[in-house]
């Protein structure tokens, strides 16, 4: 199958894929939460198939387009996880007539837009701003919360359904510790409001998203549904944060040797920044990826000391020792680890290969 | 045609676009140069219909697949600036029956692959490395030279065109005088190697290829070919070397609002690393791009003290002043002058409109 790979072609690891849902899928289980993860990790209808297969039937997806993809893919539960955009509004009447979708709020104005302007049953998801300090409403701006829940008690059409947060500050933790330290002090927070609302929506959902926490913290059970898209994958910054094993990445990009330079100990592959983007890791100077190569049933650990240390557009550009840089010849495959397998996915999205 | 927006769209401004061909074709026909664009910038049928507007007939890529796109698209004479990759080599055979392609060498072995391979004539190119350190041959090594030499004299089907080089090091220069100190270096490298050769190749070529150095240096003639790319659209990296004026950039992202945090005078944009992927310049912190507002016209300068300082997968996060915060309302699209052009333009290929 790779000796027909002519460009960068994203490798996705089956087994190693199925082994990061199941274990998702069963602490979700355990945890007694709602399992609805983010498809705009992978956005391929194949890997969504293997979601079904765990019993998942709700989804989150980052924009419209890719909810509509999905709607067509035969998907009737997602969540848009984006603050509702009001140009939009079209899309979301369309999308809304055919399946159950959640959308995000954090603004009276904008909620009070959505109920003018749906037509259609949706549901609304306030989100709160638990510290990570991109969107949603600080978690303690109770006047502002109050402002739109009490518009969605007047509206037709759009219903309350609870508070999500994204803990993207995980993201910047310094280990298991400190992610477990942001998902408590952000969680506890999400349920105070619960709490403060129950007697009018005893159906609240606490709903929770990002990777690091829902691979550290083992119960989940004080959320009510949980979000994580990238650990279907995973990839070198969960590794570096310490949330997954190099061996749980399932997917590496198959690039073509196109430059071999032994005077410099370095190696150019046919793979930049159009494939993998321009994600890098400070780790020892810049870290854009980490080089494997691949067996009959995948791919090896990394290679000492061997990193892709540079990618222009097409370029990459990756540092290796005299020993590995003798083996290779124009032509091979050398697989390489990326640094954001979303954004990596995203990039590479027509041009994939299942091992 | 804006109000009909709904997601990040790249605003091409047809007649900034056209000023900076003119300039740069203005310049190639001062100084009795080829003039080759790189059409990897825009990647846009249309914007290549204005480069022909300008008398241009040849044209560079960064790879098969974009050759193919312009071939079908009615070019006929194309250079794959990028390492030739022998698992291409049926692509390059059935591209090279239809039109004139040129290939890029740095290898005996790939070379000698190629001469074996190749069915129908092509061009090809040795690619020399006058100092940037990514592909190419060090331009003091001869003795490969000589060897890819031999191989094209004895080949039925490759040609040997010239010395080509990619002063890449240029977007790393402080200022105009390093660019044009980079320039002239390599300039003097590459005319070496012709006149060492010119006896047995009377009418090699020398093709030169950055934008930076094309803006600046005045005198191209030393050159026989020029390939920039870049200067198309101009972006912030270009107007940070020195290399444009603000007013030259072509291009911006709008982008609808979606969050308003006055409190911390954020703005939260439907604009994140999908769109622009993830470069960014480092200028008193991180900066992923410069805000305009849309006019009749075209677009305002950059707002003051107003700039992109973060983006995720679909977020971008505006940091502004209270002034402009409070005059923005959620849905306005604000636009976006990016950091580096032509990923974004990659990115949103499918997604432009024409101003």
């Amino acid at each position: 199958m790779l000796s027909s790979i002519t460009r960068p072609t994203l490798i996705i690891n089956e087994q190693q894929c199925r082994a990061n849902i199941r274990r998702m899928a069963d602490k979700a289980i355990a945890s007694n939460v709602i399992f609805r993860p983010h498809f705009k990790t992978h956005q391929s209808a194949i890997v969504a198939e293997w979601f079904r297969d765990f019993g998942v039937s709700k989804i989150t997806v980052s924009s419209l387009e890719m909810a509509q993809q999905y709607a067509e893919e035969g998907w009737r539960d997602i969540t848009i996880a984006f603050p509702a955009n009001i140009r939009e509004l079209k899309g979301y009447n369309e999308l809304s007539s055919q399946i159950t979708l959640n959308l995000l709020v954090d603004d009276p104005k904008v909620t009070f837009a959505l109920s003018e302007g749906i037509k259609y049953q949706i549901g609304i998801f306030i989100e709160v701003d638990c510290g990570y300090g991109r969107s949603g409403i600080p978690y303690d701006n109770i006047k502002t919360i109050d402002e739109i829940i009490q518009i969605l008690k007047e509206s037709e059409t759009l219903t309350f359904k609870g508070f999500l947060s994204h803990f993207g500050n995980t993201y910047q933790a310094n280990g298991k510790q400190e992610i477990k330290d942001i998902y408590t002090e952000g969680i506890q927070r999400l349920k105070s409001l619960k709490f403060k609302y129950t007697a009018d929506f005893p159906n609240i959902i606490i709903s929770i998203g990002d990777t690091p926490s829902c691979c550290v913290v083992d119960d989940l059970s004080e959320a009510d549904e949980i979000r994580p898209g990238n650990f279907v994958y995973f990839d070198l910054m969960q590794y570096h944060l310490g949330v997954c094993e190099i061996k749980d990445i399932a997917v590496s990009v198959a690039c073509p040797v196109v430059g071999i330079y032994p005077e410099r100990n370095e190696i150019v592959i046919y793979g930049g920044a159009v494939h993998f983007s321009k994600e890098y890791l400070e780790q020892d100077g810049k870290l854009f990826g980490l080089v494997v190569q691949f067996t009959e049933e995948g791919w090896s650990p990394p290679i000492l000391d061997t990193r892709l240390i540079s990618i222009s557009q097409e370029h990459g550009v990756i540092r290796t020792t005299p020993e590995f840089n003798t083996k290779i010849k124009h032509g091979d495959l050398l697989g390489v680890l990326p640094v954001h397998s979303c954004l990596t996915a995203n990039l590479l999205k027509g041009n994939n290969v299942r091992i």
